[in-house]
């Protein structure tokens, strides 16, 4: 955890709740790893269950929001706070939803950096500008928003799936930044093509 | 539901599950009706579950982190964001908290348009600075805004308690405005001593 949180004193792996403990082993498993966000966040084990219990329902999949969109909304919402936990870990993610080939991690990158460069379709450019209204001036919010992913094609649950997701990411980017989380150094390199 | 809602259609009642139709029941029996974020929250029953049973864990009270002070919390970050929702609804918790006497309804108000205004001592003081900090510019966060609050007697614990609920109203608040939400009339009025 060197670098990686300040103040806190996270608990050892071993003295975790079992199913933090098999969170943990779960994402060894797929990303060959744990994220430092499991670790600094398990200074607070029943915080982190309660908060990972939610927040993994908003990246489930659906037709007309694919695990790609929900990762590019992540990425948007974190680059505008600038926090860098959160661009890393989940640019790595977006890129390989993407397709985790060389053209998709200069396509994350762009999005990660400021995504009206990144040559999106219509859809996708108003699944970002919506996220990033919401992000900046959500007293600006109005119902023309909801409407403007309607119009793209959006299904009513994934137009509030938009919302969500970005102010959830409007939340691990305060924890993240608050508490001194940085990205362990695999997200930087991993799966570039 | 009139005004309070956005776009998005919510079920009836009758035909959630039966632990929200519980916390419904339990919101009536405590403040005398249902809150509009939890009617519009059930528009994606799962979501506010898992939402809910985060969310509580946050203003559980501890000796230097009391009800007030959590309250507080929600309401700075709620006013940086203009969230008339957040701003009203909390506004009310947070005088009921101080005493829900006149002199409590004058300090809240003050606390809901600009915190600098109500006179706090060094430790709400601190606790407002952070939370406003993490709102506004979360990405200037650093090690010596933790160190502030510790420095006036917070725990460890409530340390991250203050940055977990300052980042929670974050997420509140934009799914909220995202939303079209509009506190219930009773909020304005309720215990003003």
């Amino acid at each position: 955890m060197a670098r990686a949180l300040w103040f806190f004193t996270v608990p050892d792996e071993s003295e975790l709740p079992e199913r933090l403990q098999g969170l943990f082993a779960k994402a060894r498993e797929s990303v060959g790893f744990v994220p430092n966000v499991f670790r600094a966040y398990s200074y607070r084990p029943e915080r982190l269950s309660a908060w990972f219990a939610h927040y993994k329902q908003l990246h489930e999949p659906t037709p007309g929001l694919d695990a790609a969109d929900r990762e590019m909304i992540a990425v948007v919402v974190s680059a505008y706070n600038r926090c860098t936990y959160c661009i890393v870990s989940h640019g790595h993610a977006l890129r390989v939803a993407l397709g985790g080939n060389s053209e998709a991690g200069v396509l994350a990158d762009h999005i990660a950096t400021n995504w009206r460069h990144a040559a999106l379709d219509e859809r996708r450019t108003a699944i970002c500008a919506f996220a990033e209204k919401v992000t900046a001036t959500p007293w600006l919010m109005d119902e023309a928003d909801l409407r403007s992913l309607a119009a793209v094609g959006l299904s009513d649950h994934e137009v509030w799936d938009v919302a969500e997701i970005a102010a959830m990411y409007n939340f691990t980017n305060r924890m993240a930044m608050a508490t001194g989380q940085l990205p362990n150094e695999e997200y930087h390199h991993l799966d570039r093509g």
